[in-house]
């Protein structure tokens, strides 16, 4: 875990999964960056966390479903969202062509 | 509060004063959205919190404080660092010709 640093550094050429990053840590909270690279939720599976996420998207573009709604949400820099405990979400897809840089801050409830 | 939108979104044209925005509140956590436009901390006066705060600046740039240290840190875009509670800090300037966006994550000791 790193007390400061750059959202935009050490960024690797090559991602053939996605990397998680703690950048903080401090009691019920943790932050921190996501890098995808094409990279989607399989197919059929859903996130379902027992922690709320708010997530920033600061690079790239992702395509983020929620069940029960008919549409994507595309995401691009600067997006944010809350994405409540048990809301089940999945990643349809993210930019294939660029790294996609997201910061997520879990609180557990 | 909203629970969705854009960082870089409803930047107002004036900003006599900075603009603090909730995005977001769970818990012990409150994510907010301030915008300055050349306001910094008035002179001799310190940031001195009773919760940790991690800060990522969005756009623009700010020269930051801590007491004790001898030299400014430099924020520019991506650039984020964790204020431990009690640590004494000001803000020496933003940019004085755009808008600095910061993203700040306060948590609850």
């Amino acid at each position: 875990m790193t007390e400061s640093g750059n959202m935009f550094s050490h960024i690797p050429p090559d991602l053939p999964a996605e990397l998680f990053e703690t950048l903080a840590h401090k009691g019920t909270v943790r932050i921190e960056r996501i890098l995808s690279h094409g990279q989607a939720t399989p197919e059929g599976e859903w996130y379902d966390q027992d922690r709320d996420e708010w997530v920033l998207l600061l690079a790239g573009s992702a395509g983020l479903l929620f069940d029960g709604e008919p549409e994507l949400r595309r995401l691009t820099a600067g997006d944010y969202l809350m994405i409540p405990a048990r809301r089940r979400h999945r990643v349809a897809w993210t930019a294939p062509n660029e790294t996609t840089i997201w910061l997520a801050v879990y609180i557990d409830g």
